[in-house]
């Protein structure tokens, strides 16, 4: 066994710094030097919802980035030293009909999570990425393109790809009309991307005070979603509106914005939702949702990223300070993502 | 005022034979001879919700055909004798987004309904085509193409229109995989149109029972609902899967056959719906709706169907047996669609 330290949960607000197992390399395994890693709302879920008596601990983390510090026999695709990134998912049954369509993360097995997952080699529970050494099968590694920050680039893995699979596959472009609902970790990301894929995109947010950080990200317009004219304004505008509120909400306003035969799609709140039939038969209107990413988008959005410079903007902690930026995520206060510097773990 | 006879709601499962007053023929209007009409689901819901002591008289019926019977000043797309069909709309604002694409049948003011509607320029309650005349505005009228059976094209006009537009706007064509749930008046149809679209057709129902009707209707197969093992075997199969089931019922069922990137259009019960988000997430599958159509797809539907040979499947009974219609209709009892045979009225 290898061993590295990391940060696990021990109760609900807080996480310890302790001393952890990684497997022996696989023939094909690499291991990680885990750099930074990114601070994900899923990560609050996890502690939120972790028994604290079970028997496998719980250490957080599933997007970031590194470099690789060793590999299996077998590992061809990268050598010690290479720059690389890993997600949300570590591994699937290769042989359903989503892997086989490059969609592991909806694979009919499930995907084996990077951290509270299951290995499916010797069921182990998966500990994820805050910590300084992570041990992966080098399929779902990614090369991390040059140009691309390090430390910016860890949230790509998981709010990047979250949001690039729909902007994709809703095909969004030249001529798109996106909006964007809540600019956070998912929020920021998808202005980016929605902008560089050449799409007209605007922010909706409670208020006017996001104004000038949506014009900074490159959106061409806000909604206050609190401003009754300037809803009405907008209604029927919308080619996809990326929903990336993570509390329960009512749908029914941002319905009204989505254009005729264009999609709500929801990557925020990811629970039981409402919806009346008739506002979305009156304009063919779609609701949808997706999350994570497979490999090929997984691939496709680094090398989209590194061609148009585009990363998270992060706020950068020692890893000592975890549990501060848990308990200012939970508040939302942050601009717009968190990332751990684990180099404080040597 | 023109005067004609026709079917009036004395209670919820009741109508009686009344005189009804049609308005005399304005500019753009056409007189209609009905010879059939269509007894949609939705008639036995305003029959259900309609107060008896409203002022104004519930004549229910929204897809007929006929005869021109009157021209007004300025008609000329119309001459009388020409065989017509008319739909659930018969005016629009004519100048919103909606009106401007093309689709009426989401006009932002609301379109007006063939019956129980306002009209636009007198303020009336429009009075429903269970009667022997209807005075439409002309450019609610659609000519009826040669080669489609008067009576069995009339349910084209609700129905078949409800079902164009979604295969339709989804893309459906050669290659494309549909599911049809429920076989009643919209299934039928759906599953005729798709086939004729050149998709591979599958009608999903509570049984086997209908596997010969279903066959003979066109598809190629069929899903018991109620056996776990086909519904299994059908995961992740069908890009679009329109569901005319008009009663509540549960959608994760039928979203777990909705292939990736499909979409699970809800035809039948348009009242509120309740979905898990990780429905839709897994796989990227959309909900979406859709109902009755504006005027150049019902165009564009009617020339189809006359293209393809396709109209409804229907039973024709005189309409003083409009109630024994309506009973069966509430039952299920009909194979697939009733049509009034108004000549009775004469």
């Amino acid at each position: 066994m290898r061993t590295t330290d990391g940060w696990r949960a021990t109760g609900p607000t807080e996480l310890r710094r302790v001393r952890l197992e990684r497997r022996d390399l696989r023939p094909d395994d690499i291991a990680v030097r885990v750099d930074y890693c990114g601070v994900c709302h899923s990560d609050l879920h996890a502690l939120g919802t972790h028994d604290r008596h079970a028997e496998a601990p719980l250490v957080p983390g599933h997007e970031f980035t590194g470099v690789v510090a060793g590999t299996g026999s077998e590992v061809t695709a990268f050598s010690v030293g290479d720059r690389v990134a890993v997600g949300n998912i570590v591994d699937s049954c290769g042989e359903c009909a989503m892997c086989e369509a490059g969609q592991e993360n909806f694979c009919r097995s499930f995907p084996t999570l990077t951290y509270g997952g299951t290995d499916r080699r010797d069921g182990s529970t998966t500990l994820g990425g805050y910590s300084r050494e992570y041990v992966v099968r080098d399929a779902f590694a990614h090369p991390l393109p040059a140009g691309l920050d390090p430390a910016a680039a860890a949230p790509l893995m998981c709010a990047g790809v979250t949001v690039w699979e729909p902007l994709r596959s809703l095909g969004v472009g030249p001529g798109s009309r996106v909006a964007v609902a809540g600019l956070g970790g998912l929020g920021h990301l998808a202005v980016k991307m929605a902008v560089a894929l050449g799409a007209t995109t605007t922010v909706i947010s409670r208020t006017q005070d996001k104004h000038d950080d949506a014009r900074e990200l490159g959106a061409h317009d806000l909604i206050a979603s609190t401003d009754p004219r300037q809803m009405a304004a907008a209604r029927d505008t919308f080619d996809v509106l990326i929903d990336t509120v993570s509390a329960p909400h009512d749908l029914a306003p941002y319905l009204k914005l989505v254009a005729m035969d264009g999609t709500l799609s929801l990557l925020g709140y990811l629970g039981p939702v409402a919806v009346e039939t008739t506002d979305l038969l009156i304009g063919r209107k779609k609701l949808g949702s997706a999350g994570s990413g497979g490999r090929p988008a997984t691939a496709e959005m680094l090398r989209f990223c590194a061609d148009h410079s585009i990363t998270a903007d992060v706020e950068i902690l020692p890893s000592s300070q975890v549990n501060t930026a848990l308990d200012r995520l939970r508040r939302n206060d942050v601009r717009y993502r968190f990332v751990l510097d684990m180099s404080d773990l040597d």
